[in-house]
């Protein structure tokens, strides 16, 4: 089956896949998969860590919530507001956690669907047109596209997201929630409120990342520092909520959240049934070109919430499945827009916070070898932020440190959650709600923005560039590329000016655009960067996001192999038929084995690999799915802990049926 | 001559030096050390390190100063102002650099000397007693009282200072820093001024602690480091300084900076000879108890600083003078008394940040066993710090750090800072200095105040109690205490409670008692703790302040060949004669040898032993001198480089004459 990469002639393989569809065949896949843990998913609740995971969880939610639903609330006079988003939230939460694949991920609003309401709002409201019930048209042309997507296996295109187009699109998002901080600030006048709310701001800011870093540090016992990683924020918001009343500062009354009677939407003149036939044909049709772009961002927004709530530092046991939540997101999407909601979909960084505070650890000694590598393209995840930690003020030698040894997978913590801002709606605790300055949010903001910085891949890319070489590791992968620094300056450059492009039309009133130019970067990573950089420097730069098990449901990672030629594994080679192509990818390691009594660590069906035009020919299974980590030493770092959890269970890596 | 501790009967040993006082015996001795090299401290100047030194040193010193005259200025109704600050620093940066035998100690005006000049006025002026003129007597007489010090060799008793007050001294320092901060924000009303300027304390602070993070972290090359680190505050209060006037900040009037006339007092209407005589007689001797307290406080100030900035980190060549740079002292209040100046006197932590920016380093590899220790006992100057970051978050393995080869001892960057400061009081400059906003002031005292603590030797001990067990090194020497970390615990809350009465008192109108419980420290620290703590645990808790090479003008360091019994070195129990007392110090540990060719690099007179009632039998002296290190586990990081140094150059210790 001997495949072949773009840039050489059109050949056999997966590329002629593409145009084989096999209509309902990804969905139904993930419901095979997955249908055999649904009880499970409702039994492993029983578990401690749910509860924490839940409460974290629900502040982590609702706070940007609150802060997207003011930026949202004045942008689009009012359309939408804090109840609506809320409401968009618990939607998000009911739908997947009951009926999802994956119900880890978290969905909510998120930064972009602002952007992108608000942007709608700038084009149309002058029109005279009804904004609700155009964005209902867009949901509903949304849903359509969203389904067409889910039917076609489009999700197998996954394959093709590195962290590239993720860590510029997390850079993005960063820098938006940074300008949505300071927009909020400079509404608030030029007198003392101005003046006061900059302060709290900043001190809101200061005050959470020092209890992220401290929860992140040395100090204090275990349990003392999750409790300050996992409630730092929302007590911080508490307690500056509070103490902008007490001394000269009761004087001046400062902006507060604005909020609406509970269970109605903010707008007081309309039901939650939107309108939506209160519109005329033409603009009908208009709705099309704005449900294409909103299509291409959730496509990209909510599958890479996904992947990297099951990245590869997950050592997850359950099966992904992102043909079948596409179909699921295209629902939420229609409903919102029938209820007058902006549309929720996958949360970042809520969603892989989510899979951390599941996860069980136990206490481990640190050997040397383990924290001598460090990775340049760690995730925008929190997996950033702990393996920079890991290497330059983590753990000192002879102590010991925490492994995760199993993730709770279940549904019920994002149900729960979703319920409990359900509960947020209701009278008293509005009232609460509203007593929470814009200051505050606008704090808040801050500390999502430098928090998602410190965790993306770019920041530890240009960190690298500018350390003083002679204080980075020797073994750090990105020091030992032939070419020496100038490809990693030139990745970045090509990752600063992706990000750049996206940010500066989302100034425009073209800012609607901005998926069209993340969805780009896929393509470029394919197959314009391999013509300037060697597979070794790309191994080193880039690396896949999630796991070969969690990329299963998508036909696996794209460029896995690639390496073969350098790797320690002859039998790499021998694996799949004529592997060694640009984009035979994963499918040629992992081979089905018959063994019945195996535990389904990684299952495989034999379906997906046919339908991505591969051949299953088995051997040499185990030895082989360990090969990339020999062969590419950027991921040292990051796969070791997956390899440990891999070896562990070698043995068991079988067929699911 | 066998001296006993004072906990036992009293005995022959210095303690009969005590009554036997040899006048005038230290300053001579001192003169006699230093002034070999008063030549070579001019031609030792033609250095590139003495230029960054000399600009960095004008920045660290006249920021504080500014500051503290604000202070000063508000509190004393303008008898102290920027020019009399500045004056001030003048004058003890002239007659220090020039005829001090510790030239590299930065004279300028203190935190402590502010709380007390402030004080005396709160107590004087509503007696209606001629302010300056009380202020001057009070200087003549502490003149007498420092020449007297001087002549009885008083210094001798620095012997008994420990890490233990001058930690507290630290603290209680860094308390007044912040409280000064605070006091400055909170003067500024309660409209847009006092707002803007909390927000512009709290950016000065935020960007300059970042740019001193930055120069100890390793990000971007060596000399950028440390550019940031040494330019990094003055930057950022010239920033700051512009900053307010941009945006809507330019229609907010902000608190400036109040400066009188070139080279004229502030208060216009006197000259600067002050009217002394224009006193009543009652008054002239109201001021003696004053001046007691003024000179306890000098002291232990003055010499605390001298000690810290000839720490044991640095690697010095040239003899310390102690008894000769109090007298000095004296001198230097009287006339400062007589021009109506605020007192000058050593400068913590700009006289050690003097010492460091006059180290001359090479590179060299990082072993494994260098980084193993970590102290609990750092030092208040900028090395508590550079401990702490090697254990924490210093380098990695694999690399290169610096280390100090020597330093560039000599009198020229000294005298340049005060030049330059005395060109600060000309009438354009004091224009500048004009615009800089009481919020960049304020900033700076929370950046004061903040690097300070961090520096602190209870800082490091307090964070080491609250630190996860499990995440700290093993080889920890606070760690392997016999009787547990209750020792600690009790250590530092002795020390807390001794800086919390401190402090306490200073918010009274008895502040200027201030100087007795900090004196009083001193024999808490020799009587009182080892009742409690074993000798164990006081070294691994406790240290001395400087070497035994800088200790040499006082007689040693106290408790520093205690541990003789489980040293490894025998001979030190045969080194003196009788050694083994508690307070037998380092005295029987340097025997002068008779070889006239060896380099001089650390002198002894047969004098000093004698004036301190210790025989010279001369045996052993290089290996002994190494013994304390080897005995004194909790010293053994900080040792170290000093370790390197005696070593290289074991073969030359030697008699200077």
């Amino acid at each position: 089956m001997a495949p072949s990469g773009p840039s050489t002639a059109p050949a056999r393989g997966h590329r002629e896949a593409w145009w084989k569809i096999r209509l309902f065949r990804g969905m139904a896949n993930d419901i095979r998969r997955r249908a055999p843990y649904y009880v499970s998913d409702w039994v492993d609740a029983w578990d401690y860590r749910v509860v924490p995971a839940t409460i974290y969880m629900y502040f982590a939610n609702i706070l940007p919530a609150l802060a997207f639903s003011l930026d949202m609330f004045t942008k689009t006079q009012m359309q939408y507001g804090v109840n609506e988003v809320l409401l968009a939230s618990v939607l998000g939460a009911v739908v997947f956690s009951v009926l999802a694949c994956q119900p880890l991920v978290i969905v909510g609003v998120t930064g972009p669907i602002t952007v992108f309401n608000y942007t709608v709002y700038d084009i149309i409201s002058p029109r005279g047109t009804n904004y609700l019930a155009f964005m209902c048209w867009i949901s509903l042309w949304s849903l359509v596209f969203h389904w067409l997507l889910a039917v076609t296996n489009a999700c197998n295109g996954l394959r093709y997201v590195t962290r590239f187009p993720c860590d510029i699109f997390g850079f993005y998002v960063a820098f938006i929630y940074l300008q949505k901080g300071i927009q909020v600030l400079s509404r608030l006048g030029d007198a003392e409120p101005f003046y006061l709310s900059i302060f709290i701001g900043l001190a809101v800011f200061v005050v959470a990342y020092i209890c992220g870093e401290v929860g992140r540090g040395s100090l204090f016992k275990h349990p003392v520092r999750v409790f300050l990683k996992d409630y730092g924020t929302p007590l911080t918001v508490i307690f500056f909520t509070g103490f902008v009343h007490i001394g000269r500062m009761r004087n001046v009354s400062l902006e507060v959240l604005p909020t609406g009677i509970a269970f109605e939407p903010t707008d007081g003149t309309r039901s939650w049934l939107v309108r939506f036939w209160d519109i005329n044909v033409g603009d009908v049709f208009l709705a099309i070109p704005f449900a294409v772009l909103l299509t291409i961002l959730f496509y990209f927004d909510h599958n890479v919430s996904s992947l990297i709530a099951q990245g590869t530092e997950f050592p997850l046991r359950k099966p992904a499945g992102f043909h079948w939540d596409i179909f699921l997101l295209g629902l939420t999407t229609g409903v919102a827009g029938i209820l007058g909601l902006p549309f929720p979909n996958g949360l970042i960084p809520q969603a892989p916070f989510h899979t951390e505070s599941l996860c069980v650890t136990e206490l481990v000694k640190d050997s040397s070898d383990d924290d001598a590598a460090a990775t340049g393209n760690s995730g925008s995840g929190g997996s950033g932020a702990d393996d920079e930690g890991g290497e330059f003020k983590g753990h000192p030698r002879n102590t010991v440190h925490a492994r995760v040894t199993h993730v709770v997978e279940q549904r019920v913590s994002n149900l729960a959650q979703g319920l409990l801002t359900l509960g947020t709606m209701t009278g008293p605790l509005l009232v609460v709600i509203h007593l929470i300055p814009q200051a505050v949010l606008a704090g808040l903001f801050f500390v999502m923005g430098i928090q998602a910085l410190e965790g993306n891949g770019i920041t530890a890319k240009i960190l690298f560039l500018v350390r003083d070489v002679s204080l980075t590791p020797r073994s750090h992968p990105l020091k030992n590329l032939p070419r020496g620094q100038w490809p990693i300056w030139g990745f970045v450059a090509v990752e600063l000016i992706g990000f750049g492009a996206t940010f500066a039309i989302t100034q425009t009133v073209a800012a609607v655009g901005f998926p069209v130019f993340i969805l780009l970067l896929i393509p470029v990573r394919a197959w314009i960067l391999p013509r300037f950089f060697t597979s070794e420097e790309l191994a080193a730069l880039d690396g896949p996001t999630a796991s070969p098990f969690t990329m299963e449901s998508v036909g696996g990672n794209y460029g896995e192999t690639k390496d073969v030629s350098i790797g320690t594994v002859p039998d790499a080679s021998q694996g799949g038929a004529g592997a060694g192509g640009l984009f035979d990818s994963g499918m040629a390691t992992v081979v089905p084995s018959e063994d019945p009594s195996a535990i389904n660590l990684r299952s495989r069906s034999r379906e997906d690999l046919a339908e991505l035009g591969e051949s299953s020919g088995g051997n040499g299974a185990a030895a082989i799915e360990m090969q990339p980590l020999a062969a590419s030493p950027a991921r040292t770092g990051m796969h070791n802990r997956r390899g440990q959890a891999a070896s562990s269970g070698s043995g068991s890596i079988s067929r699911a049926r």
